[in-house]
């Protein structure tokens, strides 16, 4: 079902089984919010229509509550259980009610309601408390203003073209997507800021933005643009970007006052500075709070945030040097500040220390820092995870990196804590994504990556939820209901991100990966490079030492990670070759040793994809035709992709190890 | 000296020291030359500006042979030994006589005189005979029209821009460069023949491509242009290409008709076809000879020619296969036509087998043809010998190629004699090279390279010119005539080749780059590429099998090569890893390893590029400091370049093998 020609994604309200969700929709009662806010507007809207198009009822609202089978109501902790941005929704005697603490709150419980529809769940006894966990859940958009998208796999950018911003059909659906899922903050722009996007915050852009601005505001989102720290220099202000030079500040308190006056509704900035040749406060001898804070100072009166990325590391060294460890350097640039961050600043941290690579450990600096708010980043943009080309379902990624202990408190720990802010008590904190969506007609490129679309809010809205639960959702929602459909989409999916491990680079080492483009193998492609990024290969062995003996990158983490990493024996396996070099006769706790274990995984990857590929053909003719075919169609680059993996990882550490295949399999 | 901004190179007629010459050259007389002939005319202007800014002198025409101190004259085979094209300059009793067979002899002849002004050369008893060797010495240009330059590293193109055809003073002074040289033929666009590239051949671009070539023609230069097989179906002829198809001749008749129409000095065209994506008479399951004569059919009332490349393989092999080899391509789809080419089409084959790389053996296309006109094609651009960062003086690589016995014959039988139509009594053959030159104010980015660009020329002409007489020549005309210098820049240039070799691919194995740039190391950059260009290293040894055993290739060479080559014992060391699967332990004649070789050799490379460098900076306040500058800041990039070579290789080797450096230096 599309619309304007394009996908609806998991809002395709088509014809639903009603299982009595007629009785309750028809007649709405509203208390204590007021329709014509544009958020209890939309949601309305939002209602009307699904109901209409699922299940052919036309919704009235009632003047008299007690008509109503459905009570919109605004609701509080006392009151239902509800918080900030929560909702619940029970039935009772033949009523369901739908109690939210905000106008957000009520939205998210209109589209929760909607869910169930579509899914054919019935209501009889329902009693759904959903509170969001991270305060801010937000996507950011590497788009760049010409159209193109940094990492980009599913076509140009909707929000800009030829150096203009867009404003169309695609822009409200997408805020309809993300905010069905949770979302409340959006960065439309590359973190990347340069040229045209520099001028995004002057007069030449601001009725544009401002006009999204209040798209994203009928949804409960907050805009927010990626920032240029030069931009100074390069908007014709100071000729410094030095964040304590009174001149600086000036031009930016000035610059602010304009932009909020303009733009009211808009959330703040996220800044990528000193990183990768991005400007920022080390070109002055500045540290990145002095940065951060400076801009924040000036945002705040006008309840601005600034999202301050900790991707900071050298990216010019050597190769031929072992000291120097890429993934020590987040760490090393941050931690010595934790606690001079101003509130409304926020610290926006990879989930590992790498960058988002198939396997990598979390961010020592996910709890390590203690007094600084903290944003989790992940990227639902598939760049080193198979460009959308090969299926990669990113939602158990995530939750192992939201469960993960990282002993920063006896008790409330977990990188989900920290980001909920219930570690800390902070408010600010949350967890971001970089997007993976364009201006394809079904928005992702592959039609199952728009489960990493969906998944994302849900999770960053629910972090209890299942990786199962959420792909459920998603398939129900987006493809079908029935039950064999729903059962082998899953299957696909829930495997997916570990055939895709195997396949690649193995045991947590990362990259082998194609220079620039990052889609397909090259396992010496970093190896000689400035990047960082080397697996230290030789021919007894391979893995990059990073205990106490190494860079001693194990050592950033608290105790019991830091000795639990740093020794051979005691490292969870899947991380191995990430903090140690291991010889290829190691034996690991299969009995299999390093090498047999790399042949065996990489074969087993490619009959998983062939497996995958066998499930999905069962489907045709169950699944719209256009999304098997595109399917499809992916799933042949994927095999072509895991095969080159698996022959080209197994002939380098063949010809580098001179170690048979116990299988005797076929290695080149 | 600039004109304009940019470099004369080694026309730059600075004031020279006058050994004698001006007695000549100030009283001139000619005879059996028209003077306001295109040619003679050219000639005239160059000999009177070049004496004056040299030597100060007015040169006077005139009417009575007497009193004439230099005569120019009309000579033949019988009367001075001149042919086609050739020259002949002696002194005898005060006076200087130049006898050429033909306009073009004269020209020549008097870029040889200034020649010697030049390098202060006296000319008592004077008597030097030049004919051509190769009866076509041509440079091709893949130069874009939007500009750009394929494997270009000296600026943009100055035959094209944003898709119009540019007509200068850079046009008419590269016309002087290369005449002066001896290039009778110039090919001004990309062999990729694309967009814009294809309408050369259309009204839009007649006007501009007939100015251009009255230039060249001003100085006996052939413009030619490269051709799009496919032509008829982008220029809105018939829906097909196929050469045997009546409605495809007849819309080439009638192109050909009309563009040599508008376009009478042009010499005709060169085509890639079938190769690395290009179209070609292989879509209409026709032969390359099919394609090849039907177009020389229809240029041949005009005078035309086609030239043919050769460079036709499997862009899409698969690594994993060891039976096909690309070495074998050219000769495999060329050879079992030999004889069916009709007379104006020329076979134009690369030097190697391969591409151009540092070290190959000559193709066994040359002199594996016995009834085809052929033309080697090298190439002076740099693009995989350093890109004209590195210094790279390829003279003596040409030569090689040239003085390779092919056996085609008991005698006469060397790719010299086979490219000057000596073997086989053919006219149509010769030498092209791929240009090096760009809109860069010195024409080739580094100033070093320019002696490429003039050397391909000189030994285009003059097979038996050594590369160091070559190396004098250019020295003395582009920079000085003062002895240090002269030795110090020979020195450079002579060992240039041998150490890049050193410091980049062992043995003749070639590639290991950077995939696409080409520039800089990449061991296994190309190893599990499509490109069909591999190496093949284990932990055992390395080098590509193409002996008997192997792919067969080496049994492509007429007796007694395919012998010597087959054999590990006999095949030229400098060969060895391209024709064998070698063990790293296997001892070379020096009596070092293989190993230990690639070590050794890669430690040497840099150190070369070390004294280069000291070379280099004694000339300081000697060279021109534009020169010196430019120069030695590519001095840094080249030992940059080189130092990674070194590492990196090594380190590979090292790594894979687990065999220890004799000398105990550092290996990453």
């Amino acid at each position: 079902m599309n619309k304007g020609g394009f996908s609806q994604l998991w809002l395709d309200y088509k014809k639903r089984t009603d299982n009595g969700g007629s009785v309750y929709v028809s007649k709405v009662f509203l208390s204590g919010f007021l329709q014509d806010h544009r958020i209890v507007k939309h949601a309305l809207e939002e209602l009307k229509s699904g109901v209409q198009t699922m299940l052919g009822v036309e919704i009235k609202v009632e003047q008299d509550m007690s008509q109503a089978t459905l009570v919109l109501k605004r609701g509080s902790e006392k009151e239902g259980g509800v918080r900030r941005e929560g909702y619940r929704l029970w039935e009772t005697g033949g009523v369901l009610t739908l109690a939210a603490a905000d106008e957000r709150g009520l939205l998210y419980g209109v589209f929760a309601l909607l869910r169930l529809i579509a899914m054919e769940r019935p209501f009889q006894g329902l009693d759904l408390l959903s509170n969001p966990e991270s305060p801010l859940r937000m996507y950011d958009h590497w788009d760049n203003m010409d159209g193109s998208i940094e990492r980009g796999y599913s076509g140009r950018s909707f929000f800009f073209q030829d150096d203009k911003v867009l404003v169309n059909e695609r822009t409200r659906d997408y805020a309809r997507f993300v905010s069905s899922i949770g979302i409340n903050g959006v960065v439309i722009n590359n973190v990347n800021v340069k040229q045209a996007a520099t001028w995004l915050i002057t007069d030449r852009y601001f009725q544009e933005v401002r006009q999204l601005s209040g798209i994203f505001a009928d949804y409960g989102i907050r805009l927010f643009l990626s920032l240029n720290f030069a931009a100074p220099l390069e908007l014709g202000g100071p000729q410094s970007a030095d964040p304590l030079d009174p001149k600086v500040r000036d031009w930016w308190r000035e610059k602010m006052e304009e932009v909020f006056s303009k733009v009211p509704d808009l959330g703040g900035f996220l800044v990528k500075a000193d990183s990768e040749g991005r400007p920022g406060p080390f070109t002055y001898g500045r540290t990145q709070a002095d940065g951060a804070n400076m801009l924040a100072d000036i945002v705040k009166p006008y309840g601005g945030l600034i999202i301050w990325r900790c991707f900071v590391y050298n990216c010019t060294q050597d190769w031929r040097d072992r000291q120097t460890d890429r993934a020590r350097a987040g760490y090393d640039s941050f931690i010595g500040q934790d606690g001079d961050y101003h509130e409304n600043v926020i610290l926006q941290i990879k989930n590992g220390p790498m960058d988002f690579q198939i396997r990598e450990p979390v961010s020592p600096l996910l709890g390590g820092l203690q007094k600084t708010n903290q944003m989790l980043e992940v990227q639902v943009a598939q760049e080193y995870t198979g460009q959308q080309i090969d299926v990669c379902y990113l939602v158990p990624l995530f939750k192992e990196v939201l469960d993960f202990h990282t002993y920063c408190r006896e008790k409330c720990d977990t990188v989900s804590d920290i980001v909920s802010g219930r570690t800390f008590g902070n408010v600010n904190t949350g967890m971001a994504a970089v997007c993976n969506t364009g201006d394809d007609a079904n928005w992702t490129g592959n039609d199952l990556a728009a489960a990493n679309f969906y998944g994302f809010g849900r999770l960053a809205f629910c972090h209890s939820l299942t990786a199962d639960e959420i792909a459920e959702e998603w398939v129900r929602l987006s493809i079908s209901n029935e039950e064999e459909v729903v059962e082998k989409i899953k299957k696909i999916l829930l495997g997916s991100r570990g055939t895709y491990e195997k396949y690649t680079c193995p045991l947590g080492i990362g990259w082998m990966v194609t220079p620039e483009t990052h889609y397909g193998c090259s396992v010496d492609g970093y190896e000689y490079s400035r990047w960082g990024t080397y697996h230290r290969a030789d021919h007894k062995g391979l893995g990059v030492d990073r205990s106490r003996l190494g860079t001693g990158y194990a050592g950033q983490y608290r105790e019991p990670n830091a000795s639990l990493y740093d020794n051979m024996e005691t490292c969870p396996e899947e991380l191995l070759l990430f903090f140690h070099h291991v010889p290829y006769t190691y034996r690991l706790k299969s009995g299999k040793t390093l090498i047999q274990h790399i042949y065996d995984t990489h074969f087993e990857g490619v009959r998983e994809v062939e497996e995958m590929i066998g499930l999905w053909e069962s489907l045709k003719g169950k699944v719209p035709d256009p999304v098997y075919d595109g399917v499809r169609e992916r799933f042949d680059r994927q095999l072509h992709n895991a095969k080159e993996w698996r022959d080209q990882v197994n002939a380098y550490f063949y010809r580098k190890s001179g170690i048979e295949d116990e299988q005797g399999r076929k290695i080149y």
